[in-house]
This record gives C-alpha cells, sequence and structure tokens, in this order.
C-alpha cells in the first residue's frame, strides 16, 4: 500500500491496559466550574438543577450501551462524578486511555446536550463549555472500593457543611465572605451546626439528602416504573429535574417543564433482556448498613 | 480530620506522565460514527457540514484556553482528528489521563454544542449522543511527526477514493453495494480514478480538497480578520459553515445560517497578546514542500 | 551548583509503582541455560547440584536483609524461580525496576558466588556467565497467587515427565533424540508413565519429590536449627549439596564437601528478633491440602 | 493440557515496552557499597582495583552476547554504571524489565566471577554480596543523552574533588572525620584544590583521570590488539588489574597477577565478523571537543 512507508509511527502506540480483576473507578471532574457555575448563577451553596443534571449525566454514563452495563455504580458531588467498574470488566480489553475517554465523553455530551432542559434561559457559551477531565484508579478488592466511596463522601460532608454555613453567614448573616471565613476559620463540625441553628434556625440534617450526601447512581431490579423512563437502562431524555427542591419528590420524578427540549426522544424497540433500572439515590456509605442492606449487598459484584 | 481514614485510597492513583521533551499527538475517534451518521442521514461519501462541524470544534480544542495555546496543529478526516503538541508543552504536568480526557471533552462539548447550527433538523437524541475517544502517542523527533500526519493523509486518501468511486457506482450507477464493493475489488488507485472520469465524467483532482486532503488547523501569524471571528484564538460560536460546498468560499467565511443558535457569543473583554489567529486548511503534507513553505516550517515548534 | 544545568535529565526517570497493595511475584528466568547446561555437563534429566544451588542462591534472595524479609515464599523449578511478595510489602516504595533489579541482581551474585561448591570441576568462564532476567506480576488476591503457583508446578510436572521418559529412551533406552521425541508425540501423562514402567522398570511416582514438584523455599517458625546454618534466616555460605540425591538427606543437610570454598564464613554477631529460618520443601501445591495445612495456612500473609 | 486452567493467571504480565526509537540508558547502582567497600578495606578516596573491576564488569556488559553489541557506550564512576543504547536498539522487543535485568545480572556476575582476581586476599561473604539495582532512562536525542552523561561526569568531579581532600585531611593532615568536614563546609571547587596544594603539595589535576573523569567503555574499530585479549568484542578473563596505580600502563594491560583464577579462559573460535574491540578511556565529555572527535562522533549511533 501507498502508505506503507509511514505505517511505522503506529508502533509508537503503546499498550495501557489495567491489571486484570482489580476493581477500577473513573472519576471525572469539572474543569474551571468556578467560573463556569458563577458565569450561569449556580444558587449558592448547592444548586438543585446542577446537581440533577449531573446526575443526570451520569445515569447516561451508566446506562448507556458504550459501557455495555458494565459499570455497576456512580457516586457523585458537587461537579465530580466517580464511576465503579466490576472486576470481572473486560470493556475494550481494559486498556486505560480508552475507557477514561469513552466516560469523559459520553458524560460531557449528556451534559451539554441536557443543559438546555436545566438551565434554559442561560445558554452555554461556546468560549465557556463545560469541560471535564478523568482518571483511572484501581483497586484490588471490595474493601478497597467501599473505603474510595466513603472517601468521597466524607468529602461531601466537610465541604456542604463549609459551605452551608459559609452562605448562610453571607446571604442571610450580612458577613462579607472575608468575615464568614474568618468566623469558620478553626471550627469543628458540631460549632458549625451550631451556628446553623442559633443563628439561622437552620437544623443541618434536615437539608436536602443529596447535598449532604452526594448521589448514588445504581441499578435496580425490576421493570422500568411506568411513569418514570427516565429509570429505565436505555436513558430517554425526558428531564427529571424541578424548578426547585421543594416540589421535587424525586430525582427520578418525570418533569413537567415544558422547554421544548433539542434532545428528542427515542422509541425503545427491543426489550432489555435483564430487568433492571437505575435509579438516583442518596445513602449513608459510611457505615456499614447500607453495604448491609439488599441494594448495597453485592453492589460491586455487579 | 474525620475522613483520614479513607484518604489511604488517595495512594491508588498512580502517576502517568508522558516522557519530557517528545512530541505528543492526541487522537480522537467517533465510537460507532457508522450509526451515528446514518441517523442523522449523513451525505454520502462526504458530508460537508459534518466535516466543518469537526473542524469547528477542533478549532475550539486548538484555540480554547483548557490548552493555553500549546497545541500547534490538529489534522482531522471523517470522524478523527489528531492534536499534535509542541515538544516543551508542560501543560498539567504532562500527565497522561488528564491531557487526553481533557481534549476529547473539549471536542466532545464543542461539537454537541455546535450541532444545532450544522444540523439544524436533526437534533440529538439523548441514546445515541456523538462520542469520541482518545489516546496519546509520543514521538520523539520531527520527523516522526511529519510521518504520523502523513500516515493519516494517506488514509484519508485511500479511503476518500475508494468511497468517492463506490458511492458513485452506488447512488449514480445503480450498483448494489455488494455490486460496488465487487466492481472495485483488487482495483489500484489509477483504476479508481478511471472509473470515475470514464463512467461519471468526474475528475478525482477537481474534488473538494477538504474531501481529498483532510483539514488542517494552524495558527496564523496576524490580526483576527475582521469579518472572520470564528478564527480568533477565543472561538466564538459563530457557525462557519454552509449550506452547500458549491457556495462555501472557505472554512472560515461567516455563515449566512439564521438558525436560532443556542449557543451565544460572549464579547471580547481583552485583546489577545500574541496577534494570531486559527485557520483550516487543506494542504498536501506528504510531499515536502508544506513543510519547507512559510506556514509548515517551524510550525512544530509552536 | 557547577552541575545544575544538566540535572534536567533527571527528569527524565519517570515513576514505576505497583498498585498498592497487591500480591507481586518476581519470577527469574536463565538465560541461555540450554546452552549453559551443556557447558557444564549438567546430569539429564535433572541435576541434583545444580538444582540445589538454584534453591541456595533463592534462600538468599528471600532470607538477605536486601528484601527485609517481606518476600514470603518461593517456587523454583529447573532455572527459574519466583519470588512471592506479601500486600503489605512497602519495600523501595514498591518502585517495579528497583525491587526487580535487586532480586536478579541478589540472585545472580549468589548463584555465581556459590557455584564453586556445587561445580568445583567445572569453573566458569566469562564469557558464558550464568545471567537471570526478571519481571514483576502483580495480583489482586490470594487465590489468584495460589493458582499462580500451581501454574508453575502444572509446569514443572508437565516438563519433568517428559523429560525423564525422553532421557531414559535416550540414555537407557538406545533410541537418537529423534526417535525419542517421535515415540513421545501425542502420549498423554498415563503412557508416558507406562513406558517409564514397562520399559525401565521406573515408578514415576517414587522420584526424587524435588524433580517431580519443584521447590519451595518458606520461612519456618522456631529457632535455626543446630546441625542446620544454612536454614537460618542470615544465611551463611556452608553448602547443602550433596554428591548425589540418592545420599542427600534433605537439601538442608550440611555439606560434606571439603572444597576450599572462596566464599567465607562470617559468624552472626546479633541474634534474629523473629526466631524464624528458612526451609527448602517440595510439596503438592495443587490440591487444597498444603494451603490449608500448618506451614501452607496464612503464608501469603508473611 | 491440565495445567490450562491456571494459565489465567498468565495474563496478569502487562507489557513494558519502552517507547521506539528513544535513546535509553540503564543505570545500575551499587547497593549498600558504603558497608561493602569497607568490609574489604577499599583504598580512600579511590581504589583502583574495584574501579578497574567495576570498568572490567562493564564491558563483559557491552561486549556481551547478551546485549548483541547494541550498547553502544557505558561510563562508570565509583559504583555506579550507565550503559546507553543506540535509539534504533530492538533488543528483547525493547522490553523495560527484560532489559534491565539483563544488564543488572550480567554486571553483577562477572563483578562476582572477577572478584578474586582483584581482591584474591579478601573473599565475598555470602551474606554480603555486592549488589546492584537499575533503572531505565529514555532520552529523545542525541544532545540529552550527551547531557545524561555531562551530569554524571560534573558528579563523578564534585565527588571526587571532596573525598580527595577529604582524605588527605585525615589521611594526611591527621583530622577527624568530623574536623575535615567543617574545614570544607562551604569551600568551592577552587579552594578546595588551594587546600590540596598548599597543605598537601598535591596538584588535583595531576591525578588519575579515570578518579577525576570517571571511565568510558567505548567500540574501536580495528583489530583486537596482541596483547591486550581483554578488549576484544568477546571479553575473556584475563584480568586488566594491577597491584597499583603507579604501576598500571593501562587499564586494559594484561595482569601479572598470578592468583590462580577461578575463571577459565575460552579459546575463541569464530572471528567476530566487524573488526572492533572495547577500550577503556577517561575523557572529558563536558565540552564539545570529544564529542566532535574521531572517537566521539557518532558513537551514539553505534
Amino acid at each position: 500500500m501507498a502508505g506503507s512507508r509511514y505505517t511505522y509511527v503506529k508502533g509508537f502506540e503503546l499498550p495501557d491496559p489495567l491489571l486484570p480483576s482489580t476493581f477500577f473507578v473513573i472519576r471525572i471532574d469539572g474543569k474551571g466550574f468556578h467560573g463556569f457555575s458563577k458565569a450561569h448563577n449556580f444558587d449558592k451553596p448547592n444548586d438543585w438543577n446542577a446537581l440533577t443534571l449531573m446526575n443526570e449525566a451520569a445515569k447516561r454514563v451508566v446506562g448507556g450501551r458504550e459501557l455495555n452495563g458494565e459499570c455497576v455504580m456512580a457516586f457523585g458531588e458537587s461537579d465530580e462524578y466517580s464511576f465503579v467498574f466490576k472486576r470481572s470488566c473486560k470493556l475494550h480489553g481494559r486498556r486505560s486511555s480508552k475507557l477514561v475517554t469513552l466516560v469523559v465523553s459520553v458524560f460531557t455530551a449528556a451534559y451539554v446536550a441536557l443543559w438546555p432542559q436545566y438551565f434554559p434561559n442561560s445558554p452555554l457559551k461556546l468560549e465557556e463549555l463545560p469541560v471535564f477531565d478523568g482518571r483511572v484508579v484501581q483497586y484490588t478488592n471490595e474493601a478497597e472500593v467501599r473505603d474510595y466511596l466513603r472517601w468521597r463522601q466524607v468529602d461531601t460532608h466537610i465541604n456542604n457543611m463549609y459551605n452551608t454555613v459559609f452562605w448562610a453567614l453571607v446571604l442571610q448573616g450580612g458577613r462579607t465572605p472575608v468575615e464568614a471565613e474568618q468566623e469558620l476559620s478553626g471550627t469543628i463540625s458540631s460549632q458549625k451546626q451550631e451556628i446553623l441553628f442559633s443563628q439561622f434556625g437552620i437544623n443541618y440534617n434536615n437539608l436536602e439528602p443529596m447535598y449532604r450526601k452526594g448521589s448514588l447512581v445504581i441499578w435496580e431490579e425490576g421493570p422500568p416504573t411506568e411513569n418514570a423512563p427516565a429509570s429505565t437502562d436505555e436513558p430517554s431524555c425526558s428531564p427529571s429535574t424541578s424548578p426547585s427542591p421543594a416540589s421535587a419528590q424525586s430525582a427520578n420524578s418525570p418533569s413537567t417543564n415544558s422547554t421544548p427540549a433539542p434532545v428528542k426522544m427515542r422509541q425503545r424497540k427491543k426489550p432489555a433482556k435483564p430487568k433492571r433500572r437505575l435509579v438516583v439515590v442518596h445513602e449513608d456509605l459510611i457505615s456499614d448498613a447500607w453495604w448491609e442492606s439488599g441494594r448495597g449487598k453485592g453492589v460491586l459484584e455487579g
């Protein structure tokens, strides 16, 4: 072939397989989301729609045909999401860069495609698109994977506690950001809760579970719920957001949003073989209880 | 800190730096674009809008602040794009997975965001989003990088020649796909050109350069063109497509497309320091001429 | 410093850590031992002294201060040896090339140093030294490590069975090598045993366990045996070989070899803290029995 | 095959190829040589025999059939040696661990085998064998490789200057080690030379080149010298040491040492195809002169 004199360059493509039989996590992170969230006026300390959009994009990743159902669960908080794969996953020969770029690309595509449903009045700008980077991390056993998820949930808790008090001090308490920062400096968790309660009448433990615990995308046995097409394993584009957390029954409730969706639904042709659907839940992953429960038990085995 | 007992899991994040001082190429590839292009009725053998959309997404990658101007050129054909980085690039500590995921994410985001401008009547479906995977390849010197680009351009040439004759036989010549395949089996380049010319009056060398040579995104010295904001180094969203190749003056000509753009332009605040802009050209990279020309000389040094 | 303008070259030394918490095996292999064993007239199909020398070199690796006692066991056959490390091993930051080169170097040094004791009449030649290469393989759990060792022992069995019959046919049966090869072609294990028994009166299962099962170097609780200094955790150079298998009581029996040893013994100064010593045994690793026995249980945890 | 149920464990052996077309250096380092050199009473600040033994072991590596002549040069100082391979080297598929372990093993074997010729009165002890670890470093062009070697030679210079003055102060000047260290603290090169000259009448620049510049093992065109068999490309074991530097004509001069050598010479059968031999020289690699000279020009191309 005419091109054969150049094909030697293909020899520079080195293999990068993961170790066989490790569990692996692909974690994606929003790049420059501080500025991005400002540009689109995300609510502080948490934006319900922004987080729900993250969850819907994650469901698209987990449930999409690209991953062949081999991602067993995903955990998200703020602008990051962790996708956990079972140890027997053989997708794409377990090539590291192939796997991590696929996850990042599907997530990004879904996030951008779903954006207008969640932020109909704040269109994306080409020069400031939502962008995510990713990495793969391998673990050798279930205990390590559980500790990984606990690590992320402890992070959720610490950040949310701080941000909740910080923004209460600023938005309701009239402090400047600098004053708020100084007031919180050196405080421990219980002191922050006390500030929230005594000064603003807020009981931290009554706040939205999604804010305090992050979001878990998991598979659930059983047929897709009648009125919740968004939770089937072939994701549709029916937005599962709601105008406000107050009116939201669940992250999976059908939307009443009438914004004209640029993303069109496609009718499902063939029924899924194993009946299962994706749900978003907000559970305590730090104690052992959930891991021993019906949903948590065996979840990492897929 | 409460979470410290779990932070050991962070130790499983292994370093993955590229070698210092290599040139490196990040190549992205459309995943399942055979089906995707069918679903959206891409023209055969080439779809002008689809290729222009690829080019615009690539410009967004090369010119975007995420890469800090360290990508010196990009080459695209069909549903793939190769981004070439100068050897002195120190972006993100040259961490492999960070770099490859960033490029894939920016490209995907731009592709999805720009889609409605190029395919206003064929909205994306959530279950079949355009998705790209990526890989990084390192080279030790300029000669190898040039040969890499030649390898891709030879591939462009071979594929386009085949596809052009194949689709002429099918669409204009009334063959079935199987008949066309058999007719082309074993033919060499000159025979394919002869079929094109004798049976369909098509001179292959007069076909669109973009189809025959692929597209090159490069930096050009000088101030951004007045009427071509899309070629500045801070990309805007003014679509540079045209309804048909016949009317297209250049891939950078301002669009007359009046589709309501979901992606909003942002006014540029601060002027770019070094005056340079991105252009899309279609050059012969296989002979040495372009590499010795004004544009090609030193291009890999950034 | 004067040299600082060149220190940038140090930046090309890339990290190569193993994953934390994997079990890992370092397997070394004799390079060109076919020729080497010929040059020194190794007995066929097995050379007692050559195998014992391998075992003694392996004991030096496992028991030496270089590995800090973190190698939990080793398995050898023919000219290869596998060293198994516990998952908690943190030696040298688990740097792959550091670990594999250390093991190879200690093994090679011990093999060469001990050589004159085992082959006093066949001195080494500089141009044909015994040389070993090595590799590191990581496993995620004990079941995989056990299967790794079973894989090597099945290999021992298959090779030894074949070689035993082959050399009986050649050395006692008067066949040429080609005839012997043809005679064995396509035979299964039971047929080979039958040939051995009917033609040569040899019961395969009565052959030396070291030949049939390979050698296992493991730690044993308790004080070093009085008359077996070679099995202490600080290896001495007292050769544990014997002139022939017939007279050998154990691979650890003190040598009666009076060859002037070029390697001098050093008196042990400080007593080992945890009383344990290295022993060489020949066990069936394929069934579960040994793994459940006193010696095998917990052996991989170190 | 009976063993097939275990062969899955082979899948855990991951590929580790070097990038094609890089130059690469394998550097080995003595492990714990501070203690080792004390145990064998190496002369301070430099031991002629110990360094010559390093050089001979390096020649065995470079000239041995294991590396197929693809190592183009080697540089040694103290207890370390760097082996430089040409970019076109395809040995063992450029597998990193294979290459680095081979070099370490050949070096170690040669060092131990040659030891009795250089230290006939100080036999090795099994529990304190000379051991080397190794690493591979890749470079993209000749300039970087030259700078690598300069980096090592600057290191040689700095260490030797310090050690020479330090040991003069201690051995001839009657200082304690602590006093000598304090006296040298903060001094620059010229001050150290001044101390040497004014207090001990030593002109630093007249000291042995091997001590000041390290040793370079390179190939030289032409037939092997009659009386210097050690410099042929098939290394023999004739020791090239000498009792003292004063009487040494060259590192390659035939030894007059009559110690019964445990390593036997083998007669060379077939003549080497390309006539070339290995020599040890002590050159200034920091300035450009040598690199532009007959020996240095093109040396890295092999």
